[in-house]
């Protein structure tokens, strides 16, 4: 690869996420699963419309302000889902801007969430579609149980301006047995009680090509999974040849024979850990840690002679793509092994 | 404190930050030592001239491009030490217009980045100013010995284009001493060389009070204290009192009797933990911990009843402060207890 890029710079192989996006939507399609893909791992418009072509029927933001830039930035995204309790009158009047120009969905898994919601969008031309946000174990959000979900799916469905959409969960790892059962009851409840549930809603990269364990599910979100990263190779569902993002970082300096330096840091590689022992993997380098980082230097060590000199070019995989994405402005784009394009990261600290 | 902002939002207390540069100046003043603060903290030219007018000579930015973006911004900045190995034709193309526009100097620690400064500052109309990059225990860049020290001086004061500038160090916490020892003995091998050593700069808040301990360096480089962080409270530096910078926050969530959902993740808050335990202290609120942070999402946790509600307003002390300012485009200032303007972080993101 011919490198004419300044570091540290971010890279991202563009055939490598193709093949990645195509392969789980082929997945899908066998198992009858909608995907909807979160642009939180890419931010770009250009690759959410890689995964429309690819079959996604629409895109999951976690912010209003990070669905207005994709919206923004292209005309065919037409679907998005904000997988968040929204708050606040400044944040739901753009909600009610976003829910005029396409078809917009959020979540919500509590009673002031909803009754903000309503109040604000009961003078509004278009209702806004409300899936109840469930929790299968991950133990962020949503609520605990079937029985909790029920009573919100009743008030969305009663409360002026807004329309009762289905279910929505982000399970923990190995959470598809938990997500079958506790969308079951909740579906049999909100059916008994009279109401629809039009679209039941699971996501997560680690768990995807266990998406059919969970039949009950009509909709997949995965992220991660056009780019990959380190965490998903060590819980391994991802090859190092999977991994579309890297950081290109140089050497400069190498202090000591066992210890090298990057100019990139956490400013570019993060702190996220996701419970990984170091900072990313060095590729071609098996023998290398990066264990430790500062804001603008990565420290390399191995047990034996380091093996890089000053002005070395290395790669680093990532421990997590997303957050990596998220600290710059532009990523280079790798297509045949050649750089081909900057994109700019449009929905790059969109956090309102 | 009246609060029309949007959350997750990033907060600083001019007043705060005012009375923390002014007792570090102080000192400083008190013992003859020169304060260069290093800009990484607050990224913003408004704070640096703050700086400057307490009494700092200068300023210390880790990058070029961070050095650019500081220079634009302020005609009053017109000092500034990169504390970096650079290398590559394209930065020192960048380093050269800044030579020619500020008075800078650079480091180095090795030979590769020393005779690539000179092939590329030998037809320069101004020299480049280099120090000497020391290891004196935290074991990142730097030079592992004085007698190492000794002939990259050397090397630096024959190279054409570049001007010997002196010694670096950015010791571990509790330093000192080594700093003392290491740096007398580099200063007497290279004088008995028949070089003059201009400048001895140490660095980092938390030995800030111990400066005058190293009575051979010549010039400080503190930049967490302008606004302190939790790391600094747990270390006894600093009182939350004493913390400028804090991230507010909306409850979003309150999906069981000991846990909440905020609107502030690894997005703003970051993943560094800096020895913590925990992702930052919500102020007024002791009893609660940050146990956990997706990008979005920041989960508190108490072993009481929590206390809070869907829409309630939090402040939260992150961690380490200089990595919350990298992540927003723009930080509110508070005066007076009042939010008194936006201040775009104009540093941000620059990782050249």
């Amino acid at each position: 690869m011919t490198l004419p890029i300044e570091t540290p710079a971010v890279l991202v192989d563009l055939d490598i996420a193709r093949r990645n996006v195509e392969g789980f939507q082929a997945y899908a399609d066998r198992h009858g699963i909608r995907v909807r893909p979160h642009i939180k791992t890419h931010k770009l418009p250009q690759m959410a419309e890689l995964q429309l072509e690819a079959g996604a029927i629409g895109i999951t933001c976690q912010k209003v302000s990070e669905a207005e830039a994709m919206v923004d930035a292209s005309a065919r995204i037409k679907d998005v889902l904000i997988t968040y309790n929204i708050l606040g009158e400044a944040k739901l009047a753009r909600l009610a801007k976003l829910n005029a120009r396409v078809s917009l969905s959020v979540v919500a898994d509590n009673a002031t969430v909803i009754d903000g919601m309503s109040d604000y969008f009961a003078g509004a031309q278009e209702p806004l579609t409300v899936l109840v946000e469930c929790n299968t174990g991950a133990d962020r959000c949503g609520v605990a149980t079937p029985e909790e979900a029920a009573p919100l799916a009743r008030r969305i469905a009663e409360a002026p301006g807004l329309k009762f959409g289905g279910l929505m969960t982000y399970p923990p790892v190995g959470g598809a047995a938990r997500v079958q059962s506790f969308m079951s009851e909740a579906k049999r409840l909100i059916e008994s009680d009279g109401l629809e549930v039009p679209t039941i809603t699971s996501g997560g990269t680690p768990n995807m090509m266990q998406a059919a364990e969970a039949p009950i599910a009509t909709e997949y979100r995965p992220g991660t999974y056009i780019y990959n990263d380190r965490s998903l190779v060590a819980r391994g569902v991802a090859a190092w040849d999977d991994c579309a993002l890297t950081v290109l970082a140089t050497v400069v300096s190498v202090p000591a024979s066992n210890r090298a330096i990057i100019d990139a840091g956490s400013k570019v590689l993060t702190s996220d850990l996701l419970g990984l022992t170091g900072y990313g993997h060095v590729l071609g380098h098996d023998d290398i840690r990066i264990d430790q980082l500062s804001e603008e230097h990565g420290r390399l060590v191995s047990d034996e002679p380091i093996g890089l000199k000053v002005g070395d070019l290395v790669r680093v995989v990532p421990n997590h793509a997303c957050v990596v994405t998220n600290m710059v402005d532009a990523v280079h784009i790798i297509e045949g092994g050649e750089p081909k394009a900057e994109w700019t990261v449009v929905a790059r600290g969109r956090v309102l």
